[in-house]
């Protein structure tokens, strides 16, 4: 928590943006000559951020590409031959663009498969339950499972209700979306902590502030060795909604689920990469991208392969518009963010001896909507150079560099000292789509997709062609 | 078509406007005498809409008491025992509120039943679609259909490619929604025309401007008896979009359809009635409601138990607040508008003898959102009176009467002479929901509803009770 000034502090502050006000106002001409002009970064690359924005607005390559993409392979979960497939493609295509060092760096990734699946209300009446299974659950016992549901709001309700209320029952978090970080705690915990004081299975209120009737999957976190194991998934808003009620009017639930989802072994996978070498030191790296791997419903084309296509069509249009900067940009479709960070510490792993010459590393892993502007998180010296390689983006409306950033994939070279800036969106609707079925390449528009192309590629290719590399103290 | 008035015109009227202008700039005191005073409809009836709307806008009764219908009973298509369970349920309700003339009025209704049914692309690659039947569609030959898929844009499109392109395949019609009375013409007719051409199957972009894959059902047009009937389903607005981008590409598109729906024999329903009687005239009767069937999917809480509700919660209201009109107010949950139309036929049969005394019939089946006024289709004179009862809704900041209105329900007693009014809101949103789902009593605002039961209410009240009846010519 951040400590609010002292009130003595508050008015001195005041009162010297008073007497400051004033002394513009009666010197307006001074006022004027203090508007800064453009800054050596803008004077070095305007130019060049102006082409690409030009080229990469120009046509809907980039949704064309990623529509492409996700029609011809659909969703592409870890250990699914579908994300292998794309990952062949992907390659064949970079290849075919004329990028460079195009490859796949293998990992083995977690291999959870969801199996046929089934939840619907028995009592008080029958129901169909639109569900997902969560990432990472168990099966039921062969036979399903049949219980009476409680109704809860919080961990602390559960708590309150304690194990003669919870025990062989199923437990149905009811808990409305506030942020993502704060209501993905029923995900991550719920099965755990309902298995603690006895219940059967656990349920949760899909985690999103909208839907029509759509269930959102995503990952639990590890079961917890100390509790018995059990099967955890997400139903409707609605109809959690509506089980809140039906508690309310003292009705008896009666829930029935059957799953069969399991984890079996570890399957092999592969970061893909396609590159621009830097023609003076090849061996420095700007290093961008998203995750090519996606959750086992929908298309998976804004959590993440519209992530993952900014910074390819960034490194293509770079390629056609002949801008090859001084050091190397790397554009990464990490595999596996979604259920393990496989392929995130994968390239930590593969790549652990270079990380000195990695410049740094964006992610874009929150949609491709309006762009708003890049998070920095690294040295106040380097940031000051972000801001003003930021500016270049005034054409798009969005010049802004906030302090923070990164993001799953590149965390554990960022651990290790790497910049790391994230790629940031008018998330508005991001929660409408992630992890559901619709997450599909139409919620995406062409022309906000081309403008997150322009920014990613301006981006990485200032920070990879300064004459002075990024500073990391 | 409405013909744009000459040139001419057009400048000497904004000459007038202009000299009006500036005649009441000149002469500010007189603008002002012309704004006008409460019409006389307000001067009697003010009071009571004021206590009406405190009254509707003080709590969430019937919001609660919409959730609990649908909650408990769920979706209520025609012939299930659902819709008749519902309707037991209103009666009962009624009776204990100390509604007046409390009944079911008998009426057979068609009984389609929708059985198991799937789609799945199998070519280009495998995935499944989510979808629905249409509403009177046949069930598909035993073992389903896998045919070629081709997409067209429009019944001209179709035509264009013939029968050569056309025979034997599954047509898709991936027509983006513009408004549902042109978009909805490929529900109704599509069958019909991809059969005229030798088609197996007839699939349609489900009707509706945004969806999250919700795929929406509604009823088919009768199948036309000189061609061969093949079975109709509504895909997702997001596949039909990816099949249509496959063909494009030149794809073969490969879609296996199994679906189990027949038409049963005839059951029987009721329309659902329930009354305050009218202290002067009780044979004379101002009749209000919705329909209180919906499609199987969802809960039908938007199309249409809103709609009825806010006739139901309106005559509840009015008996609370003990304001017996001259004449009878009659509100109505008629049943089977969604296929067949049978309850607003039973009723025009049941009281065929009675409709010169119906004063006026008013729908509501277009949502409970921000109310926004009332249609009227009827003779000038009682256009003007209407108009003067409108301006009670000032309060609700909709005292505005449109020129037109009806419904599906009232439609056969407007056909016989009886003024119809619909009651008209913001349906912006209305067509994300409508036979989806997700239509469902969380996507209604209870403050909103409150203010659709007032204007019902208001106006109800006031038709029933002003000393001469409204004219027909």
């Amino acid at each position: 928590m951040i400590q609010p000034p002292a009130p003595s502090l508050v008015l001195m502050r005041r009162l010297l943006a008073l007497l400051a006000l004033l002394f513009l106002a009666a010197a307006p001409g001074l006022g004027a000559q203090k508007r800064p002009g453009p800054n050596p970064v803008q004077r070095e690359y305007q130019a060049a951020a102006d082409r690409i924005i030009a080229a990469a607005t120009a046509d809907s390559a980039a949704w064309n590409k990623l529509a492409e993409l996700t029609d011809t392979f659909g969703n592409r979960l870890s250990g699914s031959a579908a994300l292998e497939r794309a990952i062949d493609w992907i390659i064949a295509r970079m290849k075919q663009e004329g990028l460079e060092n195009v490859r796949g760096e293998p990992v083995m990734v977690p291999h959870w498969v969801r199996g046929e699946e089934h939840a619907e209300l028995r009592q008080p009446r029958y129901q169909n339950l639109p569900m997902l299974g969560l990432g990472g659950s168990i099966a039921t016992p062969p036979g399903g499972i049949e219980a009476e549901v409680i109704v809860v709001t919080s961990f602390d309700d559960l708590k309150r209700r304690g194990a003669a209320s919870v025990k062989d029952r199923i437990v149905l978090y009811d808990v409305p979306f506030t942020n993502y970080g704060q209501t993905v705690q029923y995900r991550a915990n719920g099965a755990n902590e309902a298995s603690r004081l006895g219940a059967v299975a656990s349920l949760i209120r899909s985690v999103g502030p909208y839907g029509l009737r759509t269930p959102h999957t995503g990952a639990m976190a590890p079961y917890d060795t100390s509790v018995k194991a059990i099967p955890a998934a997400a139903i409707t808003m609605e109809d959690a909604a509506m089980l809140h009620r039906m508690q309310d009017r003292s009705q008896r639930i009666v829930v029935r689920l059957d799953m069969s989802a399991q984890m079996l072994p570890d399957a092999p996978s592969r970061n893909v990469i396609g590159e621009i070498v830097g023609r003076e030191k090849p061996d420095e790296v700007v290093v961008f991208g998203g995750h090519i791997d996606s959750w086992d419903v929908g298309f998976g084309a804004m959590d993440d392969a519209g992530g993952m296509m900014t910074a390819w069509e960034a490194v293509r249009l770079l390629h056609q518009l002949g801008l090859r900067p001084r050091r190397t940009i790397r554009a990464v479709g990490w595999t596996n963010e979604e259920n393990g960070g496989r392929g995130g510490q994968g390239y930590r792993d593969a790549h652990r001896n270079e990380l000195d010459k990695h410049i740094a590393a964006i992610e874009s892993d929150g949609g491709t909507f309006k762009f708003q502007g890049f998070g920095f998180n690294g040295s106040d010296s380097a940031y000051a150079i972000v801001r003003q390689i930021g500016k270049l983006l005034k054409p798009l409306g969005a010049d802004t560099i906030f302090k923070g950033g990164g993001g799953a994939d590149i965390g554990p070279i960022m651990q290790l000292g790497v910049p790391g800036m994230s790629h940031n969106v008018d998330g508005t609707r991001y929660f409408w789509y992630h992890h559901t079925p619709a997450d599909n390449v139409d919620k995406i528009d062409p022309r906000e997709l081309a403008e997150n192309v322009a920014a990613m590629a301006i981006m990485a290719y200032v920070l990879a062609d300064l004459p002075d590399r990024l500073p990391r103290k």
